[in-house]
């Protein structure tokens, strides 16, 4: 067993700016061994999510940084290899916050089992996974969009954004996408369903968005930030509500973005306009993970919303691919196949 | 009667940054006498406040703007001094939105009776009228402290913000404000009763305002925006909650202030704090008026709160008073008084 070796991906050094291939590292050592009461995991599929770039910044977030040298944290698909663990057997398919490797031991805190017949295991990761709770708790709790008013999704085709727009039209509403690529907003409605979707890199972003939004916005969720928010601040309804879920534009940003300042007409807005801005943070709503995975999974086996994974091969792949998701260049939930799924 | 003269003062030009005094028209015309249906009212205190900076814009806002050579908009206190309107007689005092004039003619719209057995009558424009009403709303209903918790609020010994900390305390809260003078800040503390008052001329105002605020900051009531917003904000505390009631620190603004861009960082804060960030206008919130009106009168006839009033006689005065105000020279609820008050 220790002849086989963990490889895993560190953080080498803190970025300024957009990060780059140097600021990871790469190291090998053996597997290790479980101790009584642990596990040894072998990753199958690790998850890539814009958060980890705040991870990667010395900055207080809502929890310490990526120390310098430390493996990249992340959520993971695994199976269990060997078990001195009492509630795990081997050969078990777990979800655990594991980072970017190919091995990880365990003692089970944070470990949860991962249920093969609800969809494909991959999913915990995405649209049954933290993903998916996000954009269902931001959507449904902090949005509450109501029949009949218009949502505005940003990062559509992500993996938070896609189940956003998703649930919004179940639930009865207009909804217009944001998406980058012609091929996103095609996809977000053909197969999304959605309205409509707009291309950020449109010149006319607000006039576009306000011809598609023609009784103006109710609900904007926020993943963006940036052109894309000026855009749709100026055409909220009164009474609307912004959660905010995230700000990938401005997640390379190594200082306050030049002038003029944004912030005095934002809030002017929210003010005569009476809206709610929200953040929210997935870790507070664990409870609503039942309601979530009842809900989730019964509109997937109906065939009444869809997912999309854009899969990349191999661990020595992670980095490439996460500087291209910083991009906007993935295309669905991105995740590493680490190792082969034994489920499929 | 109709020899008698209406004073009135009326919108001469729409401002560019500050107004000027030239931004106003006097404006003498025959007392009107009512028809039937109608009242004449006798202006006996006429409110100031800084939403009516506001209303001088050609702007869509959340009412329309004051037209060019219209009356000033304004809430009274009035003394019905000719009635032919069924439910109003003459003696009767009452509040309405009758603008800066010396009379005015209504047909009862809008106009609801004033107990002077409560507190004096001008207490209507202030503590017992629209702007304690939003301090009531806006800090119970939208910043929902805690006991235990940090209240923050600024523009702390103005007609809101006053009653804003003096309930924060009643709360048991532990209450710091933000005013200018150092007179303010003192009656603040002394008067009021908060546990500190900060001026926002403090060359050091984050630094000192944290340490005012050991705990951090749970509940931001924002009147000012500007530097104290930059000041606070970077205080708040995980699920902290800023009703935002006004930004006067922003009223005169002819566009965007220069950079740098404040908005992302706001933005971050409030996604990894987890913030609510909300506005209102209190005639959203006019279901509270029987609470409020009970609870406020109630805890002012038990001396538990006191309230401040800033007089200035004559409506030739208006127009100077209103522009001291957008610069903070008010100290308490400002009012004119118009004529004399048969009540006292």
């Amino acid at each position: 067993m220790s002849t086989r070796i963990n490889r895993r991906i560190t953080l080498a050094a803190r970025p300024t700016g957009a990060p780059k291939v140097s600021d990871f590292a790469t190291v090998d050592e053996p597997v290790p061994a479980p101790d009584d009461g642990e596990m040894l995991l072998r990753t199958l599929y690790l998850s890539l999510d814009p958060y980890m770039r705040g991870r990667m910044n010395d900055v207080k977030s809502y929890v310490p940084p990526v120390r310098i040298g430390q493996t990249m944290e992340g959520g993971a698909v695994s199976v269990v290899e060997e078990s001195r663990h009492p509630e795990f057997s081997a050969g078990a398919v777990v979800f655990g916050r594991t980072g970017w490797q190919q091995f990880a031991i365990s003692n089970g805190k944070g470990i949860r089992p991962v249920d093969s017949s609800l969809a494909p295991i991959s999913t915990a990761l995405g649209i049954l996974g933290m993903p998916g709770l996000t954009g269902y708790v931001g959507l449904l709790d902090l949005g509450q969009p109501k029949e009949g008013e218009t949502v505005v999704v940003s990062a559509a085709t992500g993996a938070v954004g896609s189940l956003v727009g998703q649930i919004a039209k179940l639930k009865g509403c207009r909804v217009v996408g944001v998406a980058g690529a012609e091929e996103k907003c095609r996809y977000a409605v053909d197969a999304l369903g959605l309205d409509a979707c707009v291309s950020h890199r449109d010149a006319d972003l607000a006039g576009t968005l306000k011809d598609q939004c023609p009784d103006g916005v109710d609900v904007y969720f926020e993943n963006v930030g940036g052109k894309v928010f000026d855009a749709v601040i100026g055409l909220m309804n009164v009474h609307g509500r912004i959660p905010v879920c995230g700000g990938i534009a401005h997640y390379n940003d190594t200082g306050p973005p030049p002038g003029p300042d944004r912030l005095a007409g934002a809030m002017r807005i929210i003010l005569t306009r009476r809206l709610t801005v929200r953040g929210f943070i997935i870790f507070d709503h664990h409870h609503r993970i039942p309601d979530f995975t009842r809900d989730v999974s019964g509109w997937l086996r109906e065939g009444r919303i869809v997912y999309r994974e854009d899969v990349v091969e191999g661990i020595d792949n992670a980095v490439g691919a996460f500087l291209g998701l910083l991009r906007g260049e993935n295309f669905g939930k991105l995740i590493v196949k680490v190792s082969d799924d034994p489920t499929i």
